[in-house]
């Protein structure tokens, strides 16, 4: 890993860093994050899979749209044209909570990670709003990289 | 509270919730933060303070311009014009960490909650990508809704 | 109705015109629109209500994202904050179709008719999308204004 | 073409299509539609061409601009970089209406349909709001793909 | 005037201003700018009102569109809803160039200056894309506000 | 250089220019403005570099982002991926003002002038923004395209 802050020049002024060198490979991450809620509200979601209001689909869809806007929203990431974004939700009982997971992909110069974990924010973000009403005290927690691969650092895992 | 997702109409289908009869009234929300990270990426983001790039400085800017776009990114959420938009970041030795606390007030018919919480989800994602080339490990977490004030739900506070 | 395109000024040249003297009032309009494919099209996406992928949940959340973005995408339209939102979705069988209904509400100075008609013009997008890998030729047709209230040419509907 | 909607993974849920390993190619898509309208709206559109306001000038911007919006309004389309926008307007007097014919290119692992398809909407609803305050009543239609090139699929036409 | 920049809070510290307490009045603002150029590149522009490519009718529209984008471009300025645009465009023949006068309205909280400067550099930015195929060196200059009325700080002239 | 407007079709009609056959190359564009103001605004400025709000570092990232949604503020201007862009400012005293110089670089089928002159345009207005409350009379200008490089047309300079 480099020993400094590669976003900012040498005069200390934040830059898009130049990856116009960079050669162009094949490049995966994989984020995750939970949201924490009441059993009662995890009940209420859990219903809406089936025959009420769908929580996790809305969630799922607004977490990849969020994926393609990264780069307007964080302000020093290259915008960059992703292959594949797939966003798994798991319900957890205990404690009560939705673990995301999200997997996205792209052939290009720079990494996808950010791309990962802001689909992983805004998926929790929207479970977050569509149950507020009933469940203002929800926590989100937990939201890190998993895994990325390709580029010239290569792999890393959280999991060692 | 209510007893059901709001944003299901009776059929269970997603709709924006109509709040055309609400009063208009003044509304605020607060929300925080927090991202951990390693004793050494702490000490270069405190040193960017002083001389070397604003990690803080720019997250904070990012914050505040996601917060301004929260309902193009959450799907139900309501627009609306944010009259006041603070985002405070306070760095924490033990566990090294940044903690973030953003303040946002309207005048409307519809609260702000997740315009804070959006703000803090993007200014933690920012410190995250500034700082990921040292650090791909930061976790971000507890980020949760501190208090809000307006509207017919009234006052709600985490802290009971 | 006036005789003129109001769009433009005294001199031909376009304009957003000005409605800062105009009263605020509640705004409503009712658009419509279908698409019409093929049989198997059809028996595919009503599955998916049931047991696969949600084909009408997913066009319905677009839409009303779209319609926040009306502004955004039509040249001399206002910004407007709109306070409800609907989108209905009915399948018909002959001719195989899907039918679009949205309800955009605000209270305000200008109509939401352009809102609306966004919001039904990307619903059917978005079928089209979801679908197209098997059947290209879907035709989206009858998109119109069914009624509109509010405002000082007061009501309109597209049914004497 | 497929058995099964492409868009939704072995679970039934939504997803961004992983198009990583096709091969980049030549696409062309060219999508088409109309709006009708009364005899007097149209023949001011004309007269607009000329000596007063352009609507058609307009509206032909305002589908060039919304097709490179595409993949922000349509919730599981791929991001891409187009090369190529044209859009054709032509007048039609039995019935009264435009015609509107959009062409879009890139070079890339996914199609343009959608791109096409988007501009023709938008084109037409940009047409609807510059007339409407003359003509509520006008109605968008026969809005579909015409023919699609490049890619594992091959050629396309909605002329067989 | 204030005697510091209100950017910024006590600590220093980015924030978007308070204006909840603020009244809502009428607030117009006009501001000015202009692009020179070659004189056979002016030909070529006003040609095309003629008989070509409108040049400036395109960059008219750009400039309002552009306008109801600026709390998306400048971070600390406040979201508004505009309620009228205009952009006025004359050729100058001494020294060839285009002068842009941009007018906006709104009734808030917050004065439209942003709007109507980001306007004006969008209106000359975009007729220096349209020109620079033929013309890269067109220079913009003279860019500032003429007058702005509404809100505490009352009216503002540039010229005294 | 061409002898005609490219941005128009045979019949005088605006389209996106088609640059599919043209050879991916490395882009560079330099381009450079101004903002002069009075003195005493400069002089808060450069106090805000050490110990208030930080205007010159926001400005750079209103920049950066700025130059990312180009292709979404000016018509017919091509979406490219930008692989690094770099704000310079310099504090100028006789007159008082800031010198605002961007980089911006990507490899592609169009060249990144747009791209340099947007970041110019939103750089210098969000130093306006930011000081506005103090000096409305700052007047932006002498905005330009410095340098060019990449793409058929081959080098260019404003400086012969």
């Amino acid at each position: 890993m480099p020993d400094e802050l590669t976003h900012f020049n040498a005069q200390g002024q934040a830059h898009m860093v130049d990856v116009g060198d960079k050669a162009s490979t094949k490049r995966v991450a994989i984020a995750c994050g939970s949201i924490r809620m009441q059993a009662t509200t995890l009940e209420k979601i859990l219903q809406g899979n089936h025959k009420k209001g769908d929580v996790l689909g809305i969630a799922r869809i607004a977490g990849i749209m969020a994926s393609k806007r990264t780069a307007d929203l964080i302000p020093l990431c290259h915008p960059l044209a992703l292959t594949h974004v797939d966003v798994a939700l798991t319900p957890q009982t205990d404690p009560p909570s939705i673990d995301c997971t999200v997997t996205a992909e792209t052939h290009g110069q720079t990494g996808v990670e950010m791309e990962a974990l802001t689909a992983v924010q805004i998926t929790l973000l929207t479970i977050y709003d569509m149950c507020k009403a009933v469940d203002k005290g929800m926590i989100m927690e937990n939201i890190h990289l998993l895994h990325k691969s390709g580029g010239k650092s290569g792999n890393w895992s959280s999991i060692k």
